[in-house]
């Protein structure tokens, strides 16, 4: 793979991915007359739950799903200039242009308005868009295993760079598909954040894998994979290295999570023979998905990874996949419960799940 | 306020709340032809965050946006026999059909499939439907300041009894308004959980509330109230015994909490004057919300209360009042950071926010 590192008009890095060596080199340059980005997030710690929230104001003015001859995540052409001033690429990577965290915020006070229970700090980060694939007509699940490989390969190189950066302590690609769910633009690309504090889901999950080690003297996540293969009945998937299954209490109407069989805190550290395997494990969960309703499924997919400084030896790396479509046409939606008590209630179980996504992978 | 219970023909419990004790006796039978609730949800606890799940398969059949002349809510006419017999009513409340939560589901095994750190329960609790007003097309802040205390007075009453029901560990009730939030419903109404366990939000909030006690010797949510009628810039409204503001980590575009100036663990403590005084204070918030898109905002608002059994003395009540519309048209979705590692993004401060829902209050 060549990684090609180049800069757009307004400062913004964008990084080329080729899978082939001898690809002419990226050279084309950013002609767009654009102004710069004007980082401006914030985050502040809400008081009463001990949980940072992220505000970005200047996200208003965002791109919102634009004409199919408009997509800025496809190659520019001699008529039309893209995101991406080159006219194809394999894998491509660039700065969001409407980040929720970036290099070099403004500082703030450490409060909110001198209130002591309400810390608060600049949104320093980075946001940056990753697209899978030049053809803006494809899905994930479309690409060829090498080109997931690919991907990872570049999910592990972005890890490894946004760790780098002063501030971050925690990164999170993942990628939104769907319309269902806000996707605003349909070319095939996720996103990686590199956040500025460890997230609220991770710091539970932390707590609770510290906890479980105190008290069995293994990793919660290991024992439950171990269990889980065991019994099988959630099991969608499972190969030499990977497994992908229904959680054992899953909260959404589709839920999986894919987890190497091996501790390993983040994507860099997958070997080369795990990161061969993902690829395929993950392109036969992915057409399980578009099976069960016979269409393309809105999903989000996320990598738990480890926080860059803490608990590298507690976290264990997995993907986890989810849906809010609960029938081919109804969506299940964040209610009271949810969204004011933060309790899911699942109108299937887990089981349920489980046997419908392997019938979608045997039919599709 | 007069309290009448009757049985539903399938044997659920409906009571009666009628404002003037001399309204004719609530004696009408319901004569429908309707089979017996079969509860059958359960609870599962997440291996990895530590938190419940509920899931209850056997709500997929509710009932999904019936047409008006059908609707469930409206009392019962000669001709159609709803949820309600009786041809009138003030404030009802009925046992939810497909609850989430029941008396009387069937025992389960202590863990899922054997594995110890999947604990498992039958979903014990009681889940009941309060209709605020017999007028379809009527919505909570179109009811009358003496309605809005009665229905605060029966929300008083259902955390009462529900508190009492063996298993209950907290009682929730709240409202979901608006079709874009998933509201089945039109008739005005809400829903009260009693849930089996104490929610993952009110014990993180629980957990903070000691830490904070436990260094400053106060309550965490006394002195940002405190604090936010001393600054003003967040206040939406302020009375003798109320104040309405946005918090200052607000997560969704329109967020809002609305606490007593006193600590109390839940609505039956309230005073008489703190009640008379709510239902002015929440009708002018309501006013600001419709106000804002001119437009009926869709919205969950939901009363945080304290545990039965514990955190009496740390809790302090709350009702927060959160919508997903970040523009007249326009949804915020929860997405990859939302959904997958729950860092919430806004669009908006708290600041903007504030400013904007005072603003619809003086022009609405």
């Amino acid at each position: 793979m060549r990684r090609t590192v180049r800069q757009l008009a307004d400062g913004r890095e964008i990084i080329y991915f080729d899978e082939n060596p001898d690809t002419a080199p990226r050279t084309v340059a950013d002609t767009r007359d654009i102004p710069p980005v004007q980082p401006g997030s914030e985050i502040r710690r809400d008081p009463l739950t001990g949980e940072w929230v992220a505000m970005a104001a200047h996200r208003q003015t965002r791109t919102y799903k634009p004409p199919a001859n408009a997509c800025p995540l496809c190659p520019s052409t001699p008529e039309y200039a893209t995101e991406i001033p080159e006219h194809d690429y394999d894998v491509v990577v660039f700065e969001n242009r409407f980040p929720s965290f970036a290099e070099g915020v403004p500082d703030l006070p450490s409060t909110v308005d001198g209130l002591p229970m309400v810390p608060r700090a600049g949104g320093v980060g980075r946001c940056e868009v990753v697209c899978f694939t030049s053809e803006h007509e494809r899905s994930f699940g479309e690409l060829s295993a090498a080109r997931v490989r690919t991907v990872l390969d570049v999910w592990a190189d972005r890890t490894t760079a946004l760790s780098e950066i002063p501030g971050v302590r925690q990164v999170f690609p993942f990628e939104n598909r769907g319309e269902e769910i806000g996707v605003t633009l349909q070319h095939p690309h996720g996103q990686i954040y590199g956040y500025p504090f460890v997230t609220p889901k991770t710091e539970r999950m932390l707590r609770v894998a510290k906890e479980y080690r105190a008290e069995h003297g293994s990793q919660v996540l290991g024992d439950v994979l171990a269990a889980e293969r065991a019994h099988g009945e959630r099991v969608l998937v499972s190969s030499r290295y990977w497994t992908a299954f229904v959680p054992p209490a899953a909260r959404w109407p589709v839920h999986v999570q894919l987890a190497p069989h091996r501790q390993v805190p983040d994507v860099p550290a997958l070997t080369e023979a795990e990161r061969d395997d993902f690829a395929v494990v993950y392109l036969r969960l992915l057409g399980m998905l578009d099976g069960l309703y016979d269409r393309p499924l809105p999903y989000v997919a996320g990598w738990n990874q480890a926080p860059v400084y803490e608990g590298r030896d507690l976290a264990w790396l997995h993907l986890e996949v989810l849906s809010v479509l609960r029938a081919r046409d109804k969506l299940k939606y964040l209610a009271g419960s949810e969204s004011g008590m933060a309790v899911w209630v699942n109108d299937s179980t887990p089981e349920q799940i489980a046997q419908r996504l392997r019938c979608a992978g045997h039919g599709g």
